[in-house]
């Protein structure tokens, strides 16, 4: 089987953790890379790496020339959160004839907030036969997909609660300080209230919820606020006063008629006790999961976005969600027409 | 959007618990029953549940009679776990136009123990432009479909263990009868080596799970042995003698090179203490997932087949598994095109 001709676009840190599982894919053929920092424009992609190495891919700051020179078949895409500021890129992307996969928190459900651009990159979408999909781990896989998947085994489901407990300790920097790690709470209060401090997605992954489950969800509530250190706290970037900013907690609701359908709860701050993902479906049966430790971020969502390509030439073209993909597993070969993958019977 | 048209073809506890959950749902008519048992042929399918009510669906012996009369849309079947019991019955449901959703464990990954009778299959439905899938709660969710499922988030995947725990203290007397409850060690092991003790469906699992990973596995090993009480136990139907049999256990690992890639590991016995499904993926990052008291398996299987019958119309036809299919949740609605379920902006 040919192999898939992807072009990356966007090389922060996501980008270039994307970069790196592209190239442990037999299956992929990086064809280009895409990138607006002049820092990194010309350079070969694997300057940018770590450890750096020779991939014989040069970055371009010009979408359009090395879309038409490359012709992808998919581009992976991580540049920003927001449709406003990626829907440009995404039809752009789309006119050349390629599918996107994006990081963009906002396209992972975008009917609600954006439905005159969803409506327009659907329909473009459709006329170059080609999928646009976004995705990542939260939102996209941990609150979302995780818990529609789960709710197969149900015969009837009352209402979801799902939290994401992450200790910040480890993770980037740039992490620490979007949660407002060491702010005093008044500050992280004022940096909430000029939209700082907030991470995006907790209601696009509500809206995916009820979509699968065909409710129709009256209202979201979503509420930000400090998680407080008990004690003083530190990583290896920021010192925390007892009674300063640990980090936050951020929480979405979807409502129907007065009854919480769906409780989406997220705690990122530093020195979090016992770190898990879990998803608790009142349901018939009841499912009751936890991930012990959590799942990283930083490495899930470029797993989960490389993991989908194979998946996205099978879907109906169009602006696709999560749900509508067949499960991805981190496969090391296109699949064969042969699915008898034991050598002995048994 | 016009209701699905679904035929349920076999009445015994699962076939009536599919019935059961048919009719929670507003999206599917059920057109028909079949049932062998002379016992239940000629009755309304609704005498047959608990408790009694009028349904007005009548259960026919004559399968031919019933698909022709009704021109079903899905078939969801549940008669036997063996494909040489149940070919037939395929068969002819696809003759007559129909796509199948059957409970039979062999038929969750069939291509190695059938080659023949799954390329068969396969191609009639091809030609018939019909899906068949089998699935349930094991084999076709828990140690298989979800463990793909949660492999999304890796970029690598090393190694897979998965298991699942059940108490079989408040089962079915049929439950506890075939686990070999009760029985002396020795009886428990002549059972085994006459075929008699066996659940079937591990080795399937084991397949489902290297076909989404693109894994060739070489050799497959499956093991059963009796879980000794170590005190007297006893259930509703069962008295257990300390020494005698409380259950089974039986594990399957996938080799390859010598190199367990998966081991799944199932044990049925009156009073287990810690009821549990987990799976642990070895790999970047790990998964480490529990579910607390585990899936109450006579309540998933039924709801898993029913949830599946929305994504069933969009598969490829031909004989498709579990991996094929996007995640299924018990939607109360048919999908819409307009998807989007908030009645407000967030």
């Amino acid at each position: 089987m040919k192999a898939i001709k992807v072009l990356q676009y966007g090389l922060g840190p996501i980008g270039l953790e994307i970069v790196e599982v592209l190239l442990t894919r037999p299956w992929v053929q990086l064809v280009g890379a895409i990138e607006i920092d002049k820092n990194k424009v010309g350079r070969d992609v694997g300057d940018l790496l770590d450890p750096p190495r020779k991939v014989g891919v040069t970055v371009s700051g010009k979408a359009r020339d090395v879309l038409k020179r490359t012709s992808p078949d998919i581009v992976t895409h991580a540049t920003s959160s927001y449709i406003q500021t990626i829907h440009s890129q995404i039809v752009e992307i789309v006119e050349h004839g390629a599918s996107v996969v994006s990081s963009a928190e906002e396209l992972s459900y975008p009917f609600v907030k954006h439905p005159e651009l969803s409506k327009k990159i659907d329909q473009q979408a459709k006329e170059k036969k080609v999928v646009v999909l976004g995705t990542g781990v939260n939102p996209g896989f941990m609150l979302d997909t995780l818990t529609v998947a789960l709710s197969g085994v149900c015969q009837k489901v009352n209402s979801i609660r799902a939290e994401r407990v992450v200790d910040a300790s480890r993770r980037r920097l740039r992490l620490q300080k979007k949660i407002g790690a060491g702010l005093s709470p008044d500050e992280f209060g004022r940096r909430v209230a000029a939209g700082k401090i907030k991470h995006v997605g907790l209601p696009e992954s509500v809206g995916l919820i009820a979509l699968a489950m065909g409710w129709k969800v009256g209202e979201i509530q979503e509420r930000i606020s400090p998680v407080i250190a008990e004690s003083a706290l530190s990583s290896d970037y920021i010192e925390v006063p007892q009674g300063a900013v640990a980090g936050v907690r951020q929480v979405a609701k979807g409502i129907l008629a007065g009854q919480e359908l769906v409780v989406l709860d997220l705690r990122i701050y530093l020195g979090a006790q016992n770190p898990h993902d879990s998803i608790l479906i009142d349901g018939v049966p009841p499912v009751d999961m936890t991930i012990r430790g959590g799942v990283h971020g930083d490495r899930a969502t470029p797993a989960i976005i490389v993991n989908s390509l194979q998946k996205i030439a099978r879907l109906e073209p169009g602006l696709r969600t999560m749900i509508d993909l067949p499960p991805i597993a981190p496969a090391q070969s296109l699949p064969e027409e042969d699915r008898s993958v034991m050598l002995k019977t048994f």
